[in-house]
Formats: C-alpha cells, structure tokens, sequence
C-alpha cells in the first residue's frame, strides 16, 4: 500500500475513531488484548524469522535480547493493553469553561490529536504498547518499526487489524510495512496527513526525525542526567542515590551520567562513594581535583562530560559551590532529569527554580522519571523539549483541546 | 552581530531572565512603555525612512498604512505594554501536586519556555507586542522582522535594550538585523539556542518556516473558516453572523470563507441572505444548486471551496444535511473556526464533537476567536497546529512545565 493511500484511510478513520464511546475503546483494547493471546503461537513463529533474519546479520546480544518474543512477553503485551484499558479517558474532559460578558459560554475540551506517527526501532512490544495508548485516546496511528522486526510488527498488527476490522476500523491501527530509509522520510514530510511524530529509539533516529521532519515532533529520550551533593549532604542518601541512579539500569535515559561533589566534603566523601561505585563495577572519570584524592579513578576529558554513557561509567567533578554547579548542570545538561542532595533549605529551592530541566529532584534518585512512577499510568515516551508535553507521556499528552463555544446569536463589534 | 553570538546572548540571558520576580518584569514593562513615548519622535523620523523605501518600491497603500507609525500607534504599542504588565503571571503556577505511596511529592510547576524566536513581516507594532508578552511571561525573544520595518524595528528594539541595560538584561530583547532569507533559513535551525519558533504573518512565510525549521514551530494563522445554516436555524440570527463574519473585517483569519445551507431552506433563505450579503458588495461564488435560485451569482470553482479569499468574496454550497456539512467542511477547513447555526440540539452537540477545529461554534460569529475575546487578556497569535497550543495563544502559551520533585532519599526498587 503507497504511504498516500497509508495516510488517507487514517485520515478518513479519524472521524470515526472520534466518535468511539469509552465503553466502545476499551472493550476493543480488551478484545485486543485477548486476540494477542489467542495468536501467541502464530506471533511467536513469525518473531522466530525476525530472530533468524538477526543471527544471520550477527546482531548483538542484547539487541537480540529486545527484539525476542516468548509466551511470557506476549501475555506482558497484553497486559499492557488491558491496563490501558482500566485507566481513565482524558478525552472529553472540559478543561475550563466560562460565561463571557456578551453572553457567549466559551469552554475548552480535550480532544484526541488525529493522527499519530510512530518511528521506532528493533522492539516489537513498542508496537502494542504504542498502538493501545493512541487508541485509547482516540486516536489513529501509523507505525512504523524497524526492519529488524517486521514480521513480529506486521503479525501483531494484523491480529489488532483483525480485532478492529468487524467494527470498521480496521484502519486505527496502521503498520507502513516498507522498512526503507526513503520511506521513512517520505512519512515525516506526510504533514496533510499526520498530526504529531513521536519518535522513540536511540540518538540517531532521533536526530534524524528532527532534522528531516516537516511534521511537528515530539522529541525523546536522551538524558545527560546530573546528581550534585551539596556540602550539607545527608551522605549515607547522596550514596544510595547515586548508586541507584548509576547502576539499577545503566541502560536507560534517566541514569545519572555525572556527579558533582561540594568542595567542603569531598576529601572526607569521595572515598566512600567511589569504592562502593567501583563495587558496583563503575568506571569513574574525574576532574583533576577529584584525581588528586582518588588515585585509582581516569581522568575524565571535555566529551565526557556531554556523555550520556548509558554503561557502567560514571563522571565526576569538584564544585567550589552550588553556582558552578548549577553552571556545569546548564552547560551540559539534556535537559531531562537533575538531582540535588542537600539538606540547605535555600540550596535546595535554588536548584529546583533555577536548573531548566523536564524533572528537577531534591534528595531522591533521577530513575524515577517514568510515566508509571509518576502516577499516569503508562507512558508512551519521555520528552525532552518544551513544547506541549515535557518528561513523562500518558494519556493525556496524546490529546490536544478545541475551544467550543455556545452562543445566542452573538456578532462581534 | 553573528546569529550565534545572538543566540549565545539569548542563552546567557535565559538565566537572569527566569530568575525575575513578578513585580521586577512589571516594572520593567511599564519603563519599556515611558521609554516608547519619550522617544516618540526618533521612532517616527526612523519609521520615515521605512516609509520613504516603501514608497520608492512601490508597495500597496495597504502594506504601507500596516508600516507606518503616528503617535496614536506609538501610545497605543506604549498602552499594549502597560496592559501586559497587569495580566496575571503563569510563571510560577503549581498545576498540580500529589504525595506518592512511596513518599516522594511531585508537582508540576510552569516555567518560562526558554528563547522564542519570532519571524514576522513589515508590521513594527508585532516587535513591542511580542516583546512584551515574551518578557513577561519570563522568556528570552529573539525577532526577526521584515526588512520593510528595518528602521522602526531597529528603533524600538534600541529603545527596549537602553530600557533594560541598567539591570543586566539587554539581551532578553535582541533583532537579527540581517534580513536576508539566507539569515532567516539559518534561525529556523539554532534548536541549540531556540526552543521554539512562532512565524507571524502571511501563509507564505508560515509555510517557508515549517519546510525549513528544526527547531520547533507553532504554526499561526491561516483560515478557511464556514458556516453552516442548518434547517432549524434562526434565520435573522444566521444572517447577522454570516454579514458579521464576512464584512466586519475580510481580511482577518477568522472571517467566513464559505457558507453551506440546509437544501430544505434554501429556496426560502438564500434571495434574502444574498441580497443583504450584495449590498454589502460581497461577490458570491455559489454551486450549481445554488445558482438556479439566485440568478446574479457566480459559480464556484473546486478552487473556491480552499481558499481563504481574505476579501469581499464567498462561496456557497447547498447540503443535503449535516452530514454532507461536516464531510465538507471536514475536506477543506483548515482547522481554525467553524460555526453551526440551528436550533437542533442533537445536531449542535454533534457539530461540537464532529467538527475538529481549534473554535467551533454554535450560533455566533466565528470573528470571535481572538485572544482578548476569548478572555486571555493578550495575543501572541491563533495556533491552527495541535501541539501545545490550540486556538488564541497568551502569556500561558509562552511557558511550559518541569517536573519538580520532593525527596527523602527515595531511590527506585
């Protein structure tokens, strides 16, 4: 199917997803739900040629690790669906609405956003997860997963196709089955077609999206995450926290990259730290400061400073105070997820007004910057920019609003 | 000045920026509006020179009247300020803040956006507007106006920088005084310095920034707005809210473009609506249904149907129902406002749902859609985009949130 065709059935399924009652989505999400189960042997064959396709191009471990389906991941699936199905409906919640001195009561709605495109890369379960979350809020999405998933992709979004079809709507949920790079492209210039891109996977996809799509975008994932331990410290939490946010799962965009230590404590604290980090089998990087009381760390340079490790490596430098601090964080920062630890009252409210970042924390670990740990349930990504949406995305950052407006035959003068 | 040397400026300023209390960017405000009318008369002698070019390349009497300066535009950009100033600050609001099980406390609180950048045409009123609504709402603005305005851009800006010099901040307000194209393409790609651009102006312009941006866009402005008769309609209210949305000012976004009419009132309906619509010398461009009852019509072309005439011209179209209403209205909107006229409730409520616009309308003009009108107090622009802001944008527009987190020395399990 040509991405025109692609993008007028999702344009014309639009209008009828809208119309779906909450009871209408979620007994769709649950019968989906279901449908995923039921094929789970079928899902599990066509996940086989992917993984085949992967040997055979000698993909690395963990990359096979990711794109790999079992019973187990297939009934997770699922469950995803099911759970997006119990959470509440922002669609068609009156934001605010008010009775204007000309008599005309102007209200403002959340309403789905349209259309939603998805470029992703090598993991399957994104493709559920993705196409339940924009279904719930009522929206249509085009896929569009990596070639080293494709049958497992295309097997998950026919059983949904399958699902959705009897109701007709079997266009909600759209896979471009064509992997190539052309393609790709093509679908981030589609703008009379798609509302809003989301692209989730490493660096370079995104860079790639931003750089190429005339398409709004909603830009995720890369965190250069910072923890700064103040001089009034509680030291046995600074130590907790940097060793979560370092090594629970070094992997992911809000582990702590860098950490920054007050000049007052350093010679007492750094010891400490750095021993139970290299427990933990952490690299440290550091300052020349900080390699004057460690002997056994490297010396860190200018880029690893910039570096989002996602890996067992730690930066670390010595601040005269909460100013170079805040200065190093700026300089540096992604603009994701900041710690401070401190027990300064003044320090504390500083680093929250004064870091621009998606989530800012006073003495706890950055990992917690998920949409679960937040409270909103699921998540389809965490943005990094500022505009309509910034850390954790649910439901609600999949809608956009309309102003409705109920008058009595009033004219403007 | 190089366009990096602006931008790194605007990121340096960002800091001291945020940090300004409420009553600190009032105050300024009101001095940035003493400041315009003591220098009333330099503002004029330069806006002089812009006039005088205008002249010798022959620009419309339109563009010309839209360039020029007088006192009254001086005090009423002067008085635009001052009104800011008094507008409640979005900066600082708390959204939203919950104790999670786990004792962590996250709230979410609005920030300034960072550095807007505006690319707008030859009005100078847009620099004092945007200026000021950016400042207050704690954001750094980078302009880049029309070379038409080059003079009276230049003038203001100066105004503003020697206004704000004193305490550190002549870098919050800064005009790319380059105006070629080339300078232009290179704004829209400094996603290092600009968080998001806001394009003002003609549908050329918009659509140029969207072909060529990186950095975020909200896309302002364009309007094919209708609106639709239904059977049930009061017709004296149908007429006033259809000359009012055409005549009180064709060249706005938010004037009617075409109006659709229920077949079952049309032989009634349309020789009064299009005789009072003649008088006021609008020209009308009706389907073929409509021209076998009014004689001393156009036709209408497929063309006319997507255009937004901005002038003394309207289509009009019989309909069968509501539902060949909104599908046509569906085709050619372009999203901005659109208004049902009836008395039907369970049509008023579906138009509400159906229709997906920024504004819809039951029973009043769509020239309503306007941030004073709508209450904001103030207007950056009409966002016809989904993301971020939808409809007339003010000061809460010009933010965004972070994520602000209140530990105890929680890390995650």
């Amino acid at each position: 199917m040509s991405l025109t065709q692609i993008g007028e059935n999702a344009k014309q399924a639009c209008h009828k997803t809208r119309k779906l009652t909450m009871t209408e989505k979620n007994d769709l999400l649950k019968k989906m739900a279901y449908a995923l189960v039921e094929n789970k042997e079928n899902l599990i064959t066509e996940n086989k040629k992917d993984l085949d396709a992967a040997e055979k191009n000698g993909m690395s471990k963990s990359l096979v690790d990711r794109l790999m389906l079992n019973e187990k991941r297939i009934l997770d699936m699922a469950d995803g669906l099911l759970k997006v199905a119990k959470l509440d409906d922002p669609v068609g919640q009156v934001l605010s609405m008010k009775k204007m001195e000309n008599g005309l009561t102007i209200g403002q709605k959340r309403v789905p956003l349209g259309v939603i495109g998805i470029i992703y890369e090598a993991r399957p379960n994104v493709t559920s997860d993705a196409a339940g979350l924009c279904f719930k809020a009522g929206n249509v999405v085009i896929l569009r997963g990596g070639k080293e998933a494709i049958h497992s992709n295309t097997c998950i979004v026919t059983i949904f196709k399958e699902t959705l079809a009897p109701y007709g709507l079997e266009h909600t949920i759209q896979l471009i089955e064509d992997t190539s790079r052309e393609t790709a492209r093509e679908m981030m210039r589609m703008n009379q077609y798609i509302d809003v891109l989301i692209p989730r996977g490493g660096a370079g996809l995104i860079q790639s999206v931003i750089e190429n799509s005339t398409v709004p975008v909603i830009e995720t994932g890369v965190g250069n995450c910072h923890i700064f331990v103040d001089e009034s410290a509680n030291l046995e939490n600074a130590t907790e926290i940097i060793i979560n946010a370092k090594t629970q799962r070094p992997s992911v965009c809000n582990a702590c990259e860098t950490f920054l230590v007050h000049e007052a404590i350093a010679a007492k604290y750094l010891p400490s730290i750095c021993r139970r980090l290299q427990e933990k089998e952490v690299e440290i990087r550091g300052d020349e400061k900080s390699n004057q009381i460690i002997k056994n760390i490297k010396l860190a340079t200018e880029e690893d400073w910039a570096t989002e490790f996602g890996d067992y490596i730690i930066a670390l430098k010595i601040v005269k105070d909460i100013d170079e601090a805040i200065a190093h964080i700026t300089k540096y920062s992604t603009q994701h997820s900041e710690a401070i630890i401190t027990e300064n009252y003044t320090n504390s409210q500083r680093f929250l007004d004064e870091i621009d970042a998606a989530a800012v924390y006073v003495n706890a670990s950055t990992r917690f910057t998920d949409g679960m740990e937040f409270g909103l349930g699921a998540e389809i990504g965490i943005s990094t920019q500022k505009l309509h949406a910034r850390g954790p995305m649910g439901l609600k950052e999949l809608t956009t609003t309309k102003y409705i407006i109920y008058g009595t035959g009033q004219i403007r003068n």
